[in-house]
């Protein structure tokens, strides 16, 4: 059998492989790309599907949905395929429900969740803790952040217990992770953390739906067209379905990439899909021990999507915003939904069911698991949630050739041991996937980048020529992204305070709370924090 | 093409496979066994090797090499196949060296390290710490121990810097999670470590060479013929070598077992290798994802073992026992060497290079290693260290089929969120291998518990006459091995104090050595320890 011949061979046909494909093919049409994909469509962690709707049938993202204004890579792919966004629906009330089942279902409507004075101080002096190690965190290289082997060592969990105060903040932080990552605070590196919001330019800019965030727009017909669009610019049949890669063989001349069917010979292979599916493969030679540790050390999360249509978005009627965040206490399934009505009016919901809470419901009844679902929204929203047209979910970890969803994290040690595996190519190899990105890293955005940051790599070894020189020197690592990571805006946030000025502050605040015995002090605690919050946005995303 | 037909196909031909083939064997010899192993050879993580020694060559153990007197199943084995273990050398001087390249290296013989004071005292709060904790831990089903969600959220490391006093014991700490597991302490779960030693009975019980300890006894010839000898019993033309298993199919009347040259046909499959490499097999149906999470959540380790002969053993006449420990900020390469002198008498040393060290090490020239090894023995043991005859080493990490050695340890969150995974079998598909043993897991003898174990599953499924009352009970966790682990003679340290008696009396003997400022005065609070873990030891190994 002779082996078909290739330029370079790209291992997943999602957003970031897709993404390279792109870039390699703009830089030299004459390269033979040919993209190898285990799923039967490309896409990889985003989906968009058709399900029944108010007005018949309408399209929603069954993974991942949302793109923000600070999300520089992914935006300009939107603009460069000519495809629209529009904002997350957020006006109105927000339900909030944590500490137990019998506990009392709060709504909200400004931006500051319905929390206790008390909490609300601890969330105050817990998020400057926080903000303050961010300004000092390298995403580039996190072994580089001030004491990375202390903040490498301990759990997210370790250091929820350490510094939150209060129970309820701990399930919120719980919750946080959970939604982020579809894992529990007990399962990734403290530092991985970091880094995470780092490469995000925040802690709140992943949490909030509010401009620069993570769930501020969604793509009209559904984030799957990207890598549909980019399909069809590479060249539909230079995109292989169903073709999961086996082996990958390389020696001095060629790399040869091994499907069950068929072998193909090449110059460069990017790797694109998540660790634990990358680690699956086999390499000869054995690929360093070092990366081998590497993806030993990153496990995936573990999230079920689900969509309901309804025949009107009765809860806006109501005066809810369709947000709902409930603690993994309070025996609902689900950790947050948003409101989903699709551009052309269709009322709809999403939600999440994460972490250990997606491990528990992942082994149950589709209808026992739709019928809790159903109970939650109904506490909530009101009876009216149960009157749905469709309920449609989607278990990533069921899903073959992704076994988890969104994205792979860190276990504790991992980046400070085995960090310079990530990127650093091996041989003919070279690795990406929105776990490698510098900025957002874990988002789409993030695929993005990683995606056409190991395209630079190859064209920098078969065509130097089509690089810039700026493109060269960031290849060789003159201009890492480390710089444009840590001068996020987050940063700023470092010379507003010390440590001990906000511990006095919130000591303060604290004490003025607790002698406050009525309403109005509570209120005016409130609006404190609301000032607070909004403030700090604002140096955040608008600086 | 047409498939091989067998009754069991056992992937992997270390202890763990060929102990459950060898049970298979001994209840039903008409029964089909095939053992497919992707090495050359017979062994896993035991290889014996002959090199140049005093009187010519002799052979050495280059993986696992100890076994004690509370290791019942390799014990019974060992007498079983008519071997025979002759006791580790521990007479003389230790060396001692911790706290940087310029501290003081100390020197002692009894079985109290060289530590001073101030951190003997630590050592033992700390100890008695752990040993309370140990006497709560469910082996059987370690999500059932008191506190397991926090124990299992936290890293070892986060435990250590909490509970240890002083830096001193911080580090030894530290050495003691490479020496045992190949890894930091940053990089396994808390919860993980106190099921570890209490499947042995006691931490003492890992890091000792005294009667019923890790480190007690070696197999006369080598660790490699277990498995030899079991393959003989087997019937060498059942054991498959270069046959590397790639795949698993499973329908309603079989499993198919391919490697990449053949195809099997079977009713059960055991599979025995280690988490990171069964992980990577492809198997159709997939996993259950939370088994796929679970060998996410289990990284192995990484040791480099060396052996140096010698014409004479002359620590031996120095007065040295051939025992030195060393910290990682001492610059010495390796953590921990022993004396390795032969049954015959051909003098050699055995030591370890582990974790981050063996990291740092594994990517530098041969030469330079042996060097540093060597400067560090001249350094500890005099000049003579420099003469030897042959140096050989060993690097787990580059081991095609391990990838990493002694054993695979557990991430924060996998004990309590996945740990049903671990031995639960998939269909026809049973699994061993060390891991899964709960009674000395990560030893040899939790190698062969764990063979047997999935052997009985197996017999339980297609010929259950051949089992007794007590086994079917066993198989069917109606006698689990959860009563025995929970019953280890550690248990009984429960009753014999309360913390707060520990902690106070502690604290007594903290300020009366605080206060004692001459030798005689240290040296009876070291006669006071001696009594202390003596004691101790005895109340754990003996009773």
């Amino acid at each position: 059998m002779t082996a078909e011949i290739w330029d370079v061979i790209i291992v997943g046909a999602g957003l970031s492989g897709l993404s390279a494909a792109h870039l390699l093919r703009k830089r030299n049409v004459k390269f033979r790309i040919l993209v190898l994909e285990g799923k039967d469509r490309v896409g990889g962690r985003t989906v968009s599907t058709e399900i029944p709707a108010a007005n018949g049938v309408d399209r929603w993202d069954f993974g991942g949905q949302w793109v923000g204004s600070t999300q520089t890579h992914i935006l300009e792919l939107i603009k460069e395929l000519g495809l629209e966004t529009y904002p997350q629906f957020s006006i109105g009330k927000k339900v909030h429900h944590m500490g137990g089942p019998g506990a009392k279902v709060r709504t909200y409507s400004t931006s500051i969740p319905a929390l206790s004075p008390l909490v609300l101080m601890d969330l105050t002096q817990l998020l400057w803790k926080i903000d303050r190690l961010l300004a000092t965190v390298c995403v580039q290289d996190p072994s580089m952040t001030p004491g990375a082997v202390e903040l490498d060592s301990m759990t997210l969990q370790s250091y929820i217990d350490k510094q939150a105060w209060t129970t309820e903040l701990k399930e919120e932080m719980g919750l946080c992770s959970r939604s982020l990552f579809g894992m529990e605070p007990s399962q990734m590196s403290f530092l991985f953390f970091l880094m995470f919001a780092a490469a995000a330019g925040g802690l709140l800019a992943l949490l909030e739906s509010t401009p620069g965030c993570a769930q501020e727009l969604k793509i009209k017909g559904g984030t799957q067209q990207l890598s549909q669009c980019l399909a069809e610019r590479v060249g539909f049949k230079n995109v292989r379905l169903g073709s999961a890669v086996t082996a990958i063989w390389q020696d001095a001349e060629w790399a040869r990439v091994s499907t069950t069917t068929n072998t193909f010979l090449c110059r460069a292979v990017i790797v694109t899909c998540p660790p634990h599916l990358a680690a699956k493969i086999h390499y000869q030679p054995a690929l360093p021990s070092q990366r081998e540790f590497l993806t030993q050390n990153m496990p995936v999360g573990h999230m079920i999507k689900f969509i309901l249509t309804y025949q009107t978005a009765f809860w806006r009627e109501k005066g809810f915003s369709g947000e709902i965040v409930a603690g993994s206490s309070t025996e609902c399934p689900f950790c947050v939904t948003f409101d989903a009505t699709s551009p052309s009016g269709n009322a709809a919901l999403v939600g999440f069911i994460a972490g250990q809470q997606a491990s528990q419901w992942s082994s149950k009844e589709s209808g026992e698991r739709r019928e809790a679902v159903l109970s939650s929204l109904v506490k909530y929203l009101g009876p009216e949630a149960r009157s749905f047209i469709h309920y449609e979910e989607k278990d990533w970890a069921k899903e073959d050739y992704s076994g988890g969803c969104p994205v792979n994290v860190m276990a504790p040690g991992m980046l400070t041991y085995y960090h310079p595996s990530l990127r650093k190519p091996c041989g003919r190899i070279h690795w990406a996937g929105t776990e490698t990105a510098t900025l957002w890293c874990g988002y789409m955005s993030g695929a993005v980048q990683a995606g056409q940051r190991a395209a630079l790599e190859v064209l920098a070894e078969l065509c130097p020529t089509s690089l810039t020189q700026e493109e060269q020197d960031a290849v060789q690592n003159k201009h890492s992204a480390e710089g444009a990571a840590k001068q996020t805006p987050t940063s700023k946030l470092r010379y507003l305070c010390t440590s001990k000025a906000v511990v006095i502050a919130t000591l303060a605040i604290s004490a003025a709370v607790l002698l406050a015995r009525n309403q109005n002090a509570v209120l005016n605690t409130k609006a404190y924090f609301t000032n607070v919050f909004t403030t700090t946005r604002h140096k955040i995303f608008v600086l």
